[in-house]
């Protein structure tokens, strides 16, 4: 029996499926440039093929967001530094394509290891995802194809690259690898899909032969190889009753999101685009909480014109059949960029111009997506939010350009919804704590409670030296939401949250208690909360959350949930 | 006449001085490689000598904090990589010396001035100041020495360097550059040796010859080129009474800092050193408020030893004969980095292992600053404040390590003084709105604006794509300085603030009514803030702070403070 880390909860038995990957050897040697150019050439561009054909495959299972890994490839491989500086080489050394594509990689894969930063790790792997590609092309060497397995397996690896999960067919029982943590990209992927894994097992690949019988417990961490009779027929048991209340919880698809006590709320989705339109309503969502429109500008070697974004809001909000879509318009920066439009360097892009801010800036790329907005709006039930609202005028300035927009077309004898409501998120702690002063103004607030939480802490969730205080539980954070909840309700607006933990267990009694009308998150996560909203009480979850917001430290908080909800 | 903006306030009569430095001209010419090496290791030898010598001159009149830029100076000057690339330019190119000088030089400032922010043009221009010294050696220019001005004399200028504003002696009255804002280096030098400047006043060169009659009104941004008699005794009747104005500021040096209704606060004094403290003193300080630390750190090649601490610390609370002495421990990171100790690359330092979250990691730095203070404690009155908290575990570890060194020192037969206070800045939004919590674990609050406005903004007040949300008049600002007085209140706990708002004419009022007890300002800033708290009552000043609370906008807020008290 092998430890790891469940990231992706299940229980499944099947024949292990050993994922080994090409080796691929460098060997320095003399070439003649012109010959080995073109060969880098050709290599490149069947990698950038290769991406693109990964990419299509699993756009049938991966959402727009999970997608958009494979354009930061696309983007990576074609980089016309990148191969510049690998052809220089070529031409410069006189050396084989594979070498000079390697040295070049491994020196940008050294100088982002070197920075002792998650996000710049992240991109370390995205080079050495895509030179991986690259050198086997040039070497002639097969990329083993997982989507062609055709029979129920566990997959057994070092590591899951994004391209290798996204290949994941439903043949696919789950997977258990040696490294990765609860928040790597394997582990995220997992869950999206639905599927059992377990991570960080050590030398998994040394315990495990292909073809041996496997048990994946992905509730608790544990792997089994070759197991007895009587421990498959006690995990056979596991599997089902864990299947079993999975199933219990379909039930719940057409119910209501609705207490004990009688207090009705409404449990919604967060999607990236139309393709996830699907999978919230299949899991009993309400409504779409947030619909994050930076995928259509990522996902694009241009600014989406109007006529292309009317498109994308229309079958969103067709295919939401009049349930309300609150939909976020541009949220790039920070860690968002494109790669048709220069951001200007900044020390701390986390602070500085994204969002908003630039969309007040530049009010041309504003309006072409507030026009496509509202000339959506007759399809569905439309509610615009507007990101990164720090102070009330800039909220009246967004919202005047929203109004001429609207004019505009009505005078062009457009036809436009009567009830789009315009709101904002609440995700800068200035405006938690002026949120009534927002909420005469504002239709409706969202709570993003990443941002949230990393502004009122002051603390990059993104850096590993200061992550200990990102802290959904701290009062601080609780009475921020307090405020943004309390500020809607007193002049009568309405306030959700589209941040990571509207689903989470102990959170959801606590923002039950403290008034919350909308929870916004991921499709899989909508059911397993309304049967929690099914089982609670408002009254005490309003007595639970009053006793929070005295609380001084977030492990005195969590404490409390937990006696009260386990 | 000449209009500029009015950067340091004051009205002055003299001859013009025109500085005209000498004018570099590089000539790319052969050389001798060993010859060249050879004049470039003098001439940066020298350059380091002349500004070890600018610094020590500088040193009677600049605060440590003004003298840091000499640092910043010497560790360019000093840098290897910024003298190996010129060396392996000579070497390489078999150039002159100053052609690689200026080469090497005009690309570094050629991509920090690329970098559209306002910080990296700082370093730009920190670069071309030593360049220009290193360039005028190889070249044998000499740079005027200003500090040789023997008679009374207003600088005309295109600009002054961080080195000429080091040199003015007493017999510069003023002076007004062609260009600079009411932030620019110049401006800020200017306001700290109290002499009038006019900045940006254009082609200001042409329209002046040495020697004419200069009247320099720094209060309208006017400068006048040999005026007739009658503006000449306009003028002089204006110096007079601007000299009286600040002369009747002086009554107040030794008045309490009291309301027109018996209210009493505390003014007091930011220092980066003990030779601060003379000039808090002289201005009618009431107390430290904020002594920042990191100079003792910057200004040194080693983490500064126990000893050394010990000595700086009790220095300043000797000088402070018995008044309070807030001492900030260790606030390093983010834009404040050390010449021997590597910092972790992340992509928001703002956000990231700075002030507080070093400490507490690094114990070992943070236990030897905390035995120096405890040391020092018996030589005056001492308070000592955590920087960057956000968490009250954060809060309560921190003080456990003092409370353990203190114990270790007891233990050892040191004296320690019985009135010790340990309390934190509020400059976290997290630590504002949990303030109640805190003042349960602190003895005081110290609030720091800077960063309190930038974090509650989410706005990198460096970045000018943001600097429109720096606002220190939002409600939402003042909502959050609001609760931490009021926290502090609720456990008998004093409030104070060592931000730059602290001795904002238009913040007094609103800060007085808030319940503020402490303001802690520059030490010329201080006279001028008691009186106008002589002149307030703390019954209307309360109104008024009832009344902006509720206004929605930083605009609503100055237009109902600048109503009542202009």
């Amino acid at each position: 029996m092998l430890k790891g880390i469940a990231a992706s909860a299940g229980v499944s038995i099947a024949k292990a499926y050993k994922l080994e990957s090409p080796k691929v050897e460098i060997v320095k040697k003399e070439g003649d440039p012109a010959i080995e150019v073109e060969k880098f050439n050709a290599a490149l561009e069947k990698t950038k093929t290769d991406i693109e054909g990964v990419k299509e495959r699993a756009a049938a299972r991966l959402s727009e967001e999970e997608l958009a890994v494979f354009d930061a490839h696309l983007m990576m491989a074609g980089d016309p530094e990148f191969a510049s500086q690998i052809v220089g080489m070529i031409e410069n050394d006189k050396v084989n394509a594979e070498y000079a594509a390697d040295t070049v990689a491994n020196q940008m894969v050294a100088m982002f290891e070197s920075m002792d930063n998650d996000y710049f790790r992240e991109r370390a792997a995205d080079i050495k995802d895509v030179t991986y590609r690259l050198k086997c092309n040039l070497l002639g060497l097969t990329i083993p194809d997982l989507s062609s397995i055709s029979e129920d397996s566990i997959i057994v690896a070092y590591d899951l690259t994004p391209s290798d999960t996204a290949q994941l067919n439903t043949f696919v029982k789950g997977f258990a690898t040696s490294i990765g943590g609860k928040t790597s990209h394997s582990a995220i992927m997992a869950n999206s899909l639905e599927i059992p894994a377990v991570v960080g097992c050590g030398d998994i690949l040394s315990a495990v032969e292909h073809g041996d019988t496997l048990i994946l417990d992905a509730l608790d961490g544990e792997v089994f190889v070759n197991p007895d009779e009587e421990t498959i027929k006690k995990y056979e048991a596991k599997a089902k009753a864990y299947a079993e209340e999975k199933e219990a919880l379909k039930v719940l698809v057409n119910a209501e999101s609705v207490t004990t006590d009688g207090h009705k709320v409404e449990l919604a989705g967060n999607i990236g685009g139309f393709k996830d339109v699907e999978g919230v309503l299949k899991n009993g969502g309400e409504g779409v909480g947030l619909f994050r429109t930076e995928f259509l500008y990522m996902d694009n070697d241009h600014f989406p014109t109007e006529e292309e974004q009317f498109e994308a809001y229309k079958a969103v909000l067709e295919g939401m059949q009049g349930r309300r879509v609150v939909v976020r318009t541009l949220d790039i920066g920070g860690d968002k960029k494109l790669s048709y439009f220069e951001f200007p360097e900044e020390m701390n892009p986390f602070l500085g111009y994204r969002a908003i801010r630039l969309c007040l800036d530049r009010t041309d790329i504003f309006r072409t997506q507030l026009r496509a907005l509202i000339r959506a709006s007759v399809y569905g039930r439309l509610c615009i939010m507007f990101p990164m609202i720090a102070t009330v005028k800039e909220f009246c300035d967004a919202k005047a350009i929203y109004e001429e927009e609207k004019a505009k077309l009505i005078a062009e004898g457009v036809k436009v919804a009567d009830n789009i409501e315009v709101g904002m998120m609440v995700e800068i702690p200035a405006a938690a704590v002026n949120a009534d002063n927002f909420a005469k103004h504002a239709d409706f607030f969202s709570i993003g409670t990443n941002d949230l939480i990393q502004y009122s802490m002051a603390a990059d969730r993104m850096s590993e030296h200061v992550s200990y205080l990102y802290q959904p539980y701290n009062p601080s954070v609780l009475r921020l939401i307090k405020m943004t909840i309390d500020g809607a309700h007193k002049e009568g607006k309405w306030a959700g949250m589209c941040g990571a933990m509207a689903g989470e267990p102990y959170a959801v009694p606590l923002l039950l208690g403290m008034g919350l009308d909308e929870f916004s998150m991921s499709a899989t996560q909508i059911l397993k909360a309304r049967k929690m909203v099914n089982g609670l009480s408002k009254d005490e979850a309003a007595k639970l959350a009053d006793e929070a917001l005295k609380l001084a430290t977030a492990e005195e908080v969590l404490d409390l949930v937990k006696k009260a909800v386990d």
